[in-house]
């Protein structure tokens, strides 16, 4: 549990703004990951941090500022080798499967990331939910979008609307992450299992390469 | 938008127990689909329904229980078309796509569901969440699990883990529904064209049935 009065660094002295805010970030991460939800308090925040929440308003602005930078820590990588894919020389189909186990490891890791980018988007006016959709959303969407006409163009795909392959992939890929703790007591316990989670971006890329399979 | 106080009967004029509860559960129902999550206040609901708050918890015992009714109402349907699958004398691939198709109609009429059922499941303690998955989630993943069994056993599906395929025929089913008031500004008001959503269940069948196809 990351913990801001922790660490080797005496209270105060010296720890830059930097690490307080990883910090932070941090204890956000694990606490909407504990339980399931990102519907979490500033103040639960806080507290797992060691932290008064007026500090976390002072690092952030705000819950929402902490949220959106949340969202761009967790998404940051993921962006990253989306841009370099785009790049890459390949074929469609190759880069739809370095894609989806892309958007199944991003699920995985971040289980609480589509409850929070959708509260994002619905609850925050302006600025916050611009931000949101143009450095993650859209470049996403646009990301799978050209894939999947690259693919029908090349004939290794089946002609499919890519706007609505968007919700099927995407689903597909982050459901079992997003129940994962409302499931702890459901299939006899497979979910804590270490290989049901391990085997599972197999499992969906073979029924979505399948799937689309011209 | 239903209201307790409005309709032809006068207040408190021989307006039944069971019309006051289906007029509640409509309007927790209706909120939930206009603001894009089930995270919403009992307060919120008796004002939409114009009582206050302790009648509510008068026909439904707490929030939880009127949530759990909820849960039922909208499931009911959709639990009696399964056990009437379940005894077709049909091929596994044709009842996979009555099975499919009714998830899909579930989730767009009650697109706020996923986000229930994971809220109760986590929540709440004891009965109610074993009520929610006795009555709902097991025989849904059963009835999932018979089907693709029956079907790789005629050679028609290739072989596959059922309870890894629950999560994706599930997510992809349902994301579209639970992101569409967050999605209303993006993919350029897409969601919002009925057209969309019209064309969704095909897509999914499409591409689920070909992923599993042997």
């Amino acid at each position: 549990m990351a913990k801001l009065d922790e660490g080797t660094a005496p209270a105060g002295a010296g720890r830059s703004e930097n690490s307080a805010r990883d910090v932070l970030l941090q204890s956000a991460s694990d606490l909407m990951i504990e339980l399931g939800t990102p519907e979490v308090s500033l103040h639960a925040i806080a507290r797992r941090a060691g932290v008064t929440a007026p500090l976390v308003k002072y690092y952030f602005g705000s819950k929402e500022g902490l949220l959106v930078a949340l969202v761009e820590r967790d998404t940051a990588r993921s962006l990253a080798q989306l841009d370099g894919l785009n790049a890459m020389p390949i074929e469609p189909l190759a880069k739809l499967k370095i894609h989806i186990t892309g958007i199944v490891r991003t699920y995985s890791r971040y289980p609480y990331l589509v409850g929070l980018l959708n509260h994002l988007l619905r609850e925050t006016q302006g600025e916050a939910s611009e931000r949101i959709k143009a450095s993650f959303v859209t470049p996403l969407i646009e990301a799978q979008r050209r894939i999947i006409e690259e693919g029908v163009a090349a004939g290794q795909f089946r002609a499919i609307d890519p706007d609505q392959l968007y919700f099927i992939v995407v689903g597909a890929c982050q459901y079992l992450f997003s129940s994962r703790v409302a499931f702890a007591q459901i299939m006899d316990g497979k979910l804590a299992d270490d290989a049901f989670a391990r085997d599972f971006p197999n499992t969906v890329l073979d029924v979505i390469l399948n799937g689309l399979r011209a």
